[in-house]
């Protein structure tokens, strides 16, 4: 596993950016941070775990919301500095209830949202957003 | 074009990470940083333009190799913090004459190359690298 990491060239503070695509339809489904210990976790347990820079803290995807992410393959860019995750993801990506994160678009002037809530973020939250 | 730029949240240094996606294959591509001038450039001209963290210059994707991007769709993500841009790649997207940059793939204990370039980079840039 420390093999895996030796590829990687992690930013000043220790981060990296890791897309998540679903393995099959190719969505992007969001963009997190991984540190080095996010990575080791993600391989040892195959269930995608970031890094909050916002709690400061290990966050393994859908630990609050049940939304987890399961690991099908990693990979890295030529320069190293971004990972690449095609996952398999359980429900909803987005914290706002929605597939994907990336569900607004601009078009003709203005930004279009894509797609509504698949699910309320109450229900999958409660009052603890789960984020990155 | 300013109505764009006021959703999206530009970091400390005024850039942003945005991810080339072909848009009717839904290969990732590659991942590269947007100033606000680079964002402005790409919806004007319709072609992508990036910003060169390392020329610290504006980077129109292609100037010097020909392997342009044409923009077919922008999105933001739900923090407003990453972009998607969906884009038909002209010829290769990867300095390496890769048609991706996500070419390695962490498999049974090691990187695994699952393409081989292309086309000759020497050819496409001669002795300047185009880069971020």
């Amino acid at each position: 596993m420390e093999r895996a990491l030796e590829a990687i060239s992690f930013d000043a503070e220790g981060l990296v950016p890791a897309i998540a695509q679903q393995h099959d339809t190719g969505e992007v489904l969001m963009v997190a941070w991984m540190n080095r210990d996010a990575l080791r976790a993600t391989l040892a347990e195959g269930r995608v775990c970031y890094w909050s820079r916002s709690r400061r803290a290990l966050w393994r995807k859908g630990e609050t919301s049940g939304q987890v992410q399961m690991l099908r393959e990693l990979r890295v860019d030529c320069d190293g500095d971004t990972l690449l995750l095609l996952v398999d993801q359980h429900g909803v990506a987005c914290h706002t209830g929605r597939r994907n994160c990336f569900f607004r678009a601009w078009r003709d002037g203005g930004w279009v949202e894509l797609a509504a809530p698949l699910v309320d973020p109450a229900a999958l939250y409660g009052s603890a957003r789960e984020s990155g």
